[in-house]
């Protein structure tokens, strides 16, 4: 039987706050509108100098560092721009798991759709994306990113 | 480098509250839930009498007032009601901007689908919607939206 | 005419707490996870022992008690290994109204997908998922679950 406590109280979830919850919706919402808004140099930058970009059921090897991340970005955006593909991330399912250091794991569900000039919506990957998210003066960046699609046969 | 500061605190990305987050994220949840449950007039009253509502790569020319609004969500429910067709507009990835006279520019995502009769789900259409929110009276309600679609060569 | 107010204040719109919001918004992405990544007993533990499942549009009769639901799941799970399929469960939309004896009732919009291994994504049923949401010992519990598939000619 359930025994009903007043809302609005902390419970024995293990859920983080409201306001960093929301940070967090609110940084995926920033970055990845910067990248489906064709601005992969502001996107790359949400990413620490130093961040591992993996995606185990499409590249050999993650890319390594902001720089190999940017360039990757580019050369994504020069396709897409040749193509006249709009492109759009969507996120949502949100986890956020806070750590001893004050950085947060995160995981989320993601889809990955894209629509042809004059052409219809194709909506190609469901995606699990896993961070590592670290504050950098004072600014969330993206330290570690795991993608990992369904269908790959891969956890 | 990164230098990681606890969780929760203010950073410095310039988000929003998560006391005014989440009630965006709400008015959104219910004013697409009156148009997607069939009140057209409903949903008509969540924009201010005087809004614009344009949706550039459907309608020549933008919907001027509430009332012009209400005129055309009704028709557009009575279409669907002849079609026995179930609507729903998902929104989603929302970045809100609030602005010096206390009002929000919000940008979201949104997902148009539908799904007959004994048929088949179908999403047609994404969608990027670009918001102007006012407090009436102590509500939220839309003075502007642009709705630009996916494929339309349109920013 | 539209009056306006500082953003973050209480609205007349009965919006719920952000801490509220949040709290939910985590239960579902928790709890769907839990289901999507094949962990039918953890997930059936997220109902009171007394809950009720009911999907009209599929169940001949609601599944009555935790134990009928982890059975159900159990099930489900074996067919979704045995055929190879990555399944995810989207909510979104969410809304929450809390009730007078602390228990909330939800609504959200719901996307079924499933991707088979090396194949390709298919979100085949929108769904409206209404919950009557309870606290069992600080945790919130599913004591009633009501999904309607659209296009069902249900309401």
């Amino acid at each position: 039987m359930s025994h009903p406590t007043p809302t609005g109280q902390s419970t024995a979830d293990g859920f983080v706050s409201a306001d960093l919850y929301t940070q967090i919706q609110q940084f995926y919402a920033r970055q990845m509108g910067l990248l489906d808004d064709g601005r992969p140099d502001d996107w790359a930058d949400t990413f620490t100098t130093d961040a591992v970009f993996a995606e185990a059921s499409r590249l050999n090897e993650p890319l390594r560092g902001r720089e190999a991340i940017r360039a990757s970005s580019r050369a994504r955006q020069e396709r897409l721009d040749a193509e006249k593909i709009d492109f759009r991330h969507w996120l949502g399912m949100l986890d956020v798991r806070p750590q001893d250091d004050g950085s947060v794991r995160t995981r989320a569900y993601a889809l990955a759709m894209r629509t042809p000039r004059g052409g219809r919506l194709e909506i190609f990957a469901s995606v699990v994306c896993r961070d590592h998210l670290v504050r950098v003066d004072g600014s969330w960046k993206v330290r570690q990113r795991d993608l990992t699609h369904d269908g790959s046969g891969l956890d």
